[in-house]
């Protein structure tokens, strides 16, 4: 193993050592861009056409007519009872408890009335239809059907239409049986730029949605890039992070493997340790490497953890919390005896994993909250996927007769400091010529 | 006038007539998106000398030094003290009425907690430091001022940094009477593309902000799009628009005027009136001829309503309603005797203004939701301006000794179901090695 870096906070050149560690440019491959252009541009003007001559070409199989591109919900429930049945329990647990989760976050629709009649509110409303891409092939992932299809059910959404390449036109059990589990409608197995093209613009066999959520390679993330505006978009994710702040109460073994969780699943990936204590990072840099050899992917851990890892020694706890909320971390577990000290200075994080037994495992399969969390120090703007993206607000405005003329008043005299003249009269029509 | 156009719903060819009057592309101009790629690179590496350079070339005038960028808070003050009485109360009445409503859509944290101890919720934060670009010139709206940073204030947000050019070294009275009215913390006198890029990357002189909102030309439009992922932004603003849903009990007068608001502000923004009365909508055309030639602003109103306005007779209001769905205006007025009826019907709009009273343009100033609205059918997927888009959530999880083992195993499952196999040791971890 190419050793994890060792850095200590009070070491000379730290500022710059962990500012290029954090560098990170989501290159934006122009070829990528171009490509995903002619393909949307196929997509909206030849529609289904486009859409069997590219899945052809790009996932090796040939569907023989539009129509076989969409997926009998049948087949999904199929899958569901073909799973082993520890699975399925278990993605049935997980549903279940992400469902309870973001049940608390759906929003309501609110009014407050004032004296004289008028009304101000809220209407909170769900999206008519959303779109859900899921990769497919070897990076088929179950789990994030379920994070991204129950908070879009939870919301309300009228219809939620899932799409996925089927390389060589091969199904995923799991990802059908998550999808029937989620209550998916509708299930189209095409995938890529294509795939987006078809929930933007529609074909004769896709109907277009509102919004378009879930993870993908450059090529989807180019193209949702490039069709936001016409319909919405979820975060276009970067490579995931892990920050764990350990002090002498955390056990290394259980560290060690959370670094390497995250460590997996990408070579751009990135786990960083802080702690005062020397010992605990010798300690759990002893775990890793006495274990990382063991790991399936131990390539890919090493690669992230050699390029991206460290092992920071930090002064103390308080400045563990200021360089977290430098960092901005997606995942930012609390590994030190009390938590609830830590938890008022963070303040920015997608998910804050709190004291020893709150695993980041736990959280990206089965605690509840979604697993869909802001990278790339977006958490200093944004947060994990939730109901609320699948909701929307309209403001309600009722006005009384008596505030038309009240409040009809400051609005004209604004108005006519902007330039604005018909403005004016509009509000003052109301009460210089009642009906 | 240009007569602005007459459809009718049940007219062979309306619907193909309907998309036409809804068709906006807005063109993204490459060689505005190139000038602005060159103007960020240069403030990203520059920072204030770049800042210097711009300002003189395209605002016209010569700060000395960098510092003289900012403008003192007290100038802010001065211009409160100096301008009208009537505007001065005016503008603090709709900071008051913004203020109280947008209280309302602050988001609270949350925790549910489980019988073995687990805990989950949501930490809810203000960004830290947040930038409002505000246009200069003739076009300034103290009106947009204040709904932006009232918006942010309310959120909690640490610290509110406005800039906005000042053409000719002329800085404009209103708009900083509004910003000493909301709180705003900083203000610099610096516009276009390069204080975009400013407020995205920091200069000496200039801090970085989280995020961007408000309303600019296309280069502060573009520049805004460059920089999202660095920064959140807000929406990209398409045209203004307004679609007014009237019956029998409608004031001819008070439709007219309302579409004439709309009209005035740009020769692409859009009035539409639906409505079953032929005699209304005759009604209303009559009193548009009569008025449209005493507004000041009539050459944009007339353009407007000629090239994008028109006048629907539909068959009811249930139809008019599905109209407003497909249209899912910025702007939606229902004027009608019994507005409640319509509102559950209803799915898409910005903000919903229910009977004769509510006037668009009292909502544009001081009714108190804010005027910061989704355009271009964007209100299927998004929503207005509000506190919400200045506060994030983290997700807050806490897992008991005992549901480390139990919902350890079912991640453990999940996880080697996906090939992760490091994950399933972090969470069995917990409970076969416990410590």
């Amino acid at each position: 193993m190419a050793s994890i870096r060792r850095l200590a906070s009070d070491a000379p050149g730290f500022e710059a050592e962990l500012a290029s560690l954090l560098a990170f440019e989501s290159a934006q491959d122009e070829g990528v861009d171009q490509a995903v252009q002619v393909i949307l541009e196929a997509v909206h003007t030849r529609g289904d056409e486009a859409l069997l001559e590219f899945t052809a070409r790009f996932d090796r199989w040939q569907p023989k007519a539009a129509r076989d591109l969409e997926v009998d919900p049948k087949l999904a429930r199929a899958a569901l009872d073909r799973i082993p049945a520890a699975e399925r329990e278990a993605l049935e647990l997980a549903a279940q408890r992400i469902r309870t989760y973001h049940e608390r976050q759906r929003q309501d629709s609110w009014r407050m009335e004032e004296s004289d009649g008028t009304v101000l509110g809220q209407q909170v409303t769900p999206l008519d239809r959303a779109g859900l891409y899921v990769p497919g092939g070897k990076a088929a992932y179950p789990s994030s059907v379920l994070m991204n299809a129950v908070a879009a059910k939870v919301a309300g959404v009228g219809e939620l239409v899932m799409v996925t390449p089927t390389p060589g036109g091969e199904l995923n059990d799991y990802v059908l049986a998550a999808a029937a589990i989620a209550g998916v409608d509708r299930i189209f197995r095409v995938g890529g730029a294509q795939a987006v093209g078809a929930l933007a613009f529609g074909t004769a066999t896709v109907p277009a949605v509102d919004k378009i959520v879930g993870p993908g390679n450059a090529y989807v993330a180019a193209a949702k890039r490039r069709v936001f505006g016409r319909v919405g978009i979820d975060m276009v994710a970067g490579p995931s992070e892990i920050l764990v702040i350990a002090d002498a109460s955390a056990d290394p073994e259980w560290v060690a493997m959370d670094l390497f969780s995250q460590a997996e699943h990408d070579e751009i990936a990135q786990a960083i340790l802080l702690s005062p204590e020397a010992s605990l990072l010798d300690r759990v840099a002893h775990v890793m490497e006495r274990e990382l050899p063991t790991l399936p992917r131990h390539a890919i851990a090493g690669a992230s953890l050699a390029a991206r890892g460290a092992l920071i020694q930090v002064r103390d706890l308080e400045e563990a919390c200021e360089i977290a909320n430098r960092i901005a971390p997606e995942h930012l577990e609390l590994a030190v005896a009390d938590p609830d000290a830590l938890l008022p200075k963070i303040r920015h994080a997608g998910a804050i994993f709190m004291g020893h037994h709150a695993s980041e495992a736990i959280g990206d399969y089965c605690a509840g909250p979604n697993h869909v969390l802001p990278t790339s120090r977006t958490a200093r703007f944004s947060s994990p996927l939730g109901v609320y993206d699948f909701q929307k607000r309209s403001s309600v405005i009722r006005i009384s007769p008596e505030a038309a003329a009240r409040l009809g008043k400051t609005a004209a005299t604004l108005a006519r400091a902007e330039g604005l003249e018909a403005h004016a009269r509009s509000a003052e029509r109301r009460f210089l010529k009642p009906r």
